[in-house]
């Protein structure tokens, strides 16, 4: 056992700070402890007393003469670090730390908790908190928290493992849950996240055998790669995460590119790593519940095929128009089944939605009849059964959940969920008889879209394993120009324009007969960097003397630019043909690394913010659906008589840039391929612009 | 009284088929009555019986010796006609009918149905359903439905009206809100709409001296422009809608114009009828019900600044992120203010959202504190108020409402809500105070949404009155060309480019010079509407031997077209500097009539759906507000370097041509000016092509 399992399953409690009144801080875990079964052994601790409710009481941690798997700090913060250190000397496994008054209240209490980190780590102590409401374990018993939340009933016991950034964000959402007869495996609050942060306990619930599904709020992390790979963990034992994350970073996306930087909110950057890990992110307190309690209850969604069992045709085309807005199908009922429930009951709406009409009360086998007939057929993946305010209803109730209870015995693999107004009787009932009911029916649309990514993304192939290989960059220039970009992107395969750089006139002749004409002309310097602002671009260059023309000219305008110092006269070919524009780039996150971004080209990307992002590195696969995500991508196929875009190798250049910027590190500031001119299928892709910026030398050496 | 107003609140009802047991369809609404306290006549009707429940049972209408506001026909489908044809001889003045087996069964249903129809109308009797609920009046004590949902209590009293056009959504909705203690001044439910719909309903609720908000399900109206003045008259009344629509229109857009046939959905339409009347549209039954609710208890909402309370950080956070999502501001905390709080509560968080922490369950008088300092400052127009599960805490509770009672009583300018996770118990205690409640942070902010909602549209212009003059096309051609088009529009002072038909080279040649180069020549032909495609279109004309050659040569694919008909070639300016492309079509809808449609142009419009919609006609204010609420005007505005556009001058257009449209009614079958040039500001705008369809003559005759 690990110091980290040693916190979430423990055999041994020490509680400092202990107390015989249950309703205080030092009381409560105690009083859980022994009241809701833990057992293991409890030792309280607190010089006052010799004894507390039945246990011996030691004055201090050093006196306890058996090994502690956790020791629980109720104490003022003032005590805290002495105490702790004390822990970490009887080699205590882990500690939580009730005591606020540490890197919430500013600098001094930053250095306070700095220093239980530094603690922490010398000792190999795990530390939950401090400023934490601490944590509980169901099957096991272990009550370490000093929350009110289950100060009046014995917590439910499911296969949810929740983590919790805040203990009173965490403990509404037990109490809404509790209302609706939904348990928990484990509950954690991280507080100030001194040593064991959010990601720790995801890793540790991925590894749990009694937590099938993992339910996080948050609110920042600093690590985000720990975060990521935490995801991952949850992937692979196939477990379902569903995340609430509020707020947004302050620290923004300066370093990013200059012409996505407005663009790309960090939120942003979240959202794209949820989606890259298959996290399903709840907008609101309802959605995390709804969609948490159905992933812990139902099976895995085989297809997107719906069907809808209602007493209200109404609501049956709330439903239809919902789930069609969600891409679930609603196929239409077999005509040998409408012909059954025709059968059954004339006035019968037999179309999927399957209105059931009022004659559900007077028919007591209509529902099991109607539901078997439709789902015998084997055209649906999942039902929603809308009940309206069945669930008020004493006399029949019983009868509705046993009828649901066969149905799902039956069709084990089709989730099921029922939709009614629930007294507080009936919601236990359906919670006893395991049949999932939610209160409205767009929250059952909600879970059922989970359902759905959740399989979508388990059958998704697998993240490809990738090697970081550093790329060392000290001795490269902090900022190439559009030559120096494309060099640079040439050696990692990436296709960009034919061209040359001209240092002389001479060179610039030579190179534009070589290349051919039509041509454009670009002058380059370092020092300037948005070229067509400083008209530092000509297009469709025909001739010679059109060459001598332009070179001069624009030499002369890098030469009269102040401070800046010329590279030389780009000589490109000037591209022809049917092309799409898109925009790649890459923007450093503060908290996850580098970003690839696409988007189509022009105006329209800020405009319209049609943007997609991955954090690097991407396979060709994750890159072609970044591309297909874009809403004017319907461009790039087949459209109004413009044949299909060479989108196979736009993925493949994307991939290639995603590994690159990967690489870099760090040291990448910025990078923007703008345009990418994509052209025919099978046609390719030619990188037309470019730019990248690195970290100076200086500061590559301090990092 | 009128009859309408006799079946909302009639003093004397009649029951035909009426029963004494209470459990029976005919025994229901004569229960309810006799229960619920109704102070007016009963007469039921049942051949059976000489007396019910004390009352003198009639044999026949015609047997009742006084006048009927309403007579309430519970009987079997098949005796149905040949009773209302007696209610309509006794001279009643309503009916409701409860029984089904009409227009709802198909053909044969559909032509009883339309005998009912044709009697009421005969008889000027007004006729509820048939196939319907019926319906209540709180305030009166009328009971005239059979439903089950006020069997075990009556109805709780408040200022919402309800109209739906189903039974079993609106007996749904009635128990969720029962639940949540909320009632109803009239709850009413259609059927099958044989004589009264929910827009004479939205009417009579409009005027109704009890009823302050409106609430309606839909699922599909026959009469659009009636929909839309029942909007209209709720508004003039001060009164906020809130709808639920269903479903979408089968017929489709066929009608309407090629280019955008497949982008206007129907269910757009839906979406701006009810924008433009100021309703409320609800995605869910929760936000129906909360809304509704919301609008019935809170004052208007004078501005956008929100304070937000929470015993969480993190629920702060939430609402801080879902307030700004919908452009709410969250003012800073006034310094003096976060002074105040500070020396009440030094861990609080003073920020806006403010953190009340849990010291809110030790701290008796921190909410009204808190609230007390933050609200005087005059910062705030709205506050939420997050006590997490303090709902469940009966010994605080009663506190915590009186606190907001208080606050609310104090600020009463100021829109209050709270949420909390609520027991039976405390939601009626809220209630009972008069103080809102929701159980979801999210839920709050939607109520404020639509709060916000309902103020922008009070304080909106009032919509011109705009007075019909139908424009006879009778003897105009059904298809016009570009250049027909733009005759016929130029009469109305639309702006269209320079431009002569030219029948002949000679024509043509002389029109150039008029003109001047570069031209653009069109072969024009009322066979071939899409040029482009059939090369009929010839750019950057710069010389006589061009428009020579040209002319030939347009003429010459023209006349070898089978059935195409030599219009003539559009000799026309080709216009020069910075402009931006816009689309300006009209678009029939079979429920609204004409819609006018404005988009950006170019492909952008079908592929990323950017379009905008209005009712015809709309002034130029709305116009505007048209052109400001696509994603893509940024591009009309100062922008990167290029000069804002005329927008002005493009609302003028575009309401002049909404005014056309709306006065050539259901003859213009399809109209699509595009592209329309917008150059700089005060430069104006210019149509550079268009196309018209109108009705068939003979069509014409018939309709």
């Amino acid at each position: 056992m690990n110091n980290l399992e040693a916190l979430f399953n423990p055999d041994s409690v020490a509680i400092i700070g202990a107390s015989p009144d249950a309703k205080k801080i030092g009381g409560r875990p105690l009083s859980y402890l022994q009241r809701y079964g833990f057992d293991g052994k409890i030792y309280p601790i607190n010089p006052k007393y010799k004894e507390i409710n039945g246990l011996t009481c030691y004055p201090d941690i050093l006196q306890v003469p058996a090994s502690v798997d956790v020791a629980i700090i109720a104490l003022p913060s003032q005590v805290v670090i002495e105490t702790f250190q004390k822990c970490a000397q009887h080699g205590v496994k882990s500690v939580v730390i009730f005591s606020a008054g540490f890197g919430e209240i500013g600098e001094s209490g930053k250095r306070e908790q700095d220093e239980i980190t530094r603690i922490a780590k010398e000792y190999n102590v795990r530390v939950l908190g401090p400023n934490c409401l601490g944590l509980f374990n169901v099957e096991k018993g272990f009550y370490g928290t000093f929350s009110t939340i289950i100060e009046d009933e014995k917590p439910l016991k499911s296969s949810i493992g929740f983590v919790s950034q805040s203990g009173a964000f965490g403990s509404h959402v037990f109490t809404l849950a509790r209302q609706q007869n939904i348990g928990f495996s484990h509950f954690i609050a991280t507080g100030n996240e001194a040593d064991i942060d959010v990601a720790d306990c995801i890793e540790f619930l991925a590894k749990d055998p009694n937590t099938n599904v993992i339910a996080c709020y948050i609110e920042g992390v600093q690590d985000g790669e720990k975060l990521a790979n935490a995801f991952q963990l949850a992937r692979n034992h196939q477990k379902p995460v569903i995340a609430l994350k509020v707020g947004r970073t302050e620290v923004g996306m300066k370093a990013a590119m200059s012409h996505t930087g407005s663009i790309v909110g960090s939120d942003k950057v979240f959202d794209t790593i949820f989606k890259q890990n298959g996290v399903f992110r709840a907008n609101t307190i309802d959605e995390f519940l709804d969609v948490t309690y159905a992933a812990s209850q139902l099976p895995a969604m085989q297809g997107n095929r719906v069907a809808v069992f209602t007493i209200s045709g109404g609501v049956g085309i709330l439903l239809a128009d919902q789930l069609a807005g969600q891409q679930f199908k609603l196929p239409e009922t077999p005509p040998v089944v409408k012909e059954r429930l025709k059968a059954i009951l004339p006035i019968a709406g037999t179309q999927n939605p399957i209105d059931m009409t009022a004659q559900i009360s007077y028919l007591p086998t209509l529902l099991e009849d109607f539901m078997e007939a439709v789902l015998s057929s084997g055209e649906y993946d999942a039902s929603i059964i809308f009940l309206g305010f069945g669930g008020l209803k004493h006399d029949s109730i019983k009868d509705r959940i046993a009828t649901l209870q066969k149905m799902r015995d039956r069709y084990p693999h089709i989730p099921q969920v029922a939709v009614t107004i629930n007294s507080p009787q009936s919601s236990q009932a359906f919670s006893e008889a395991g049949v999932v009911v939610l209160q409205d029916p767009t929250r059952a649309v909600t879970a059922l879209k989970a359902m759905k990514q959740f399989e979508v993304f388990k059958k998704a192939p697998a993240t490809q394993a990738f090697q970081k290989q550093y790329l060392d960059t000290t001795n490269m220039d902090t900022v190439l120009t559009e030559y120096g970009t494309k060099k640079f992107l040439q050696q990692f395969d990436l296709p960009i324009t034919n061209e040359r750089l001209a240092k002389t006139e001479q060179e610039a002749i030579q190179y534009a007969t070589e290349i051919g004409y039509p041509l454009v002309l670009k002058g380059m310097s370092p020092q300037i960097l948005h070229k067509t602002d400083e008209g530092l671009v000509s297009l469709n260059i025909q001739s010679e003397e059109q060459v001598i023309a332009e070179f001069t000219r624009l030499k002369k305008v890098i030469d009269e630019t102040a401070e800046a110092v010329f590279e030389g006269v780009l000589i490109q070919e000037m591209l022809k043909g049917e092309y799409a524009e898109l925009f790649v780039g890459a923007t450093k996150d503060p908290i996850f690394g580098q970003m690839v971004i696409v988007g189509m080209g022009g105006i329209y990307i800020e405009v319209l913010q049609d943007i997609s992002m991955r954090k690097a590195p991407v396979s060709p696969t994750e890159a072609k659906e970044m591309v297909l995500e874009l809403k004017a991508s319907k461009i790039l196929q087949a459209y109004r008589g413009m044949p299909a875009k060479d989108i196979e190798e736009l993925s493949q250049v994307i991939a290639k840039f995603s590994e690159l910027i990967f690489n870099l590190e760090d040291d990448l500031l910025e990078s923007d391929l703008n345009p990418i001119m994509v052209f025919g299928e099978g046609q390719g892709v030619k990188i037309v612009d470019g730019l990248m910026t690195f970290k100076k030398q200086n500061e590559l050496i301090t990092n």
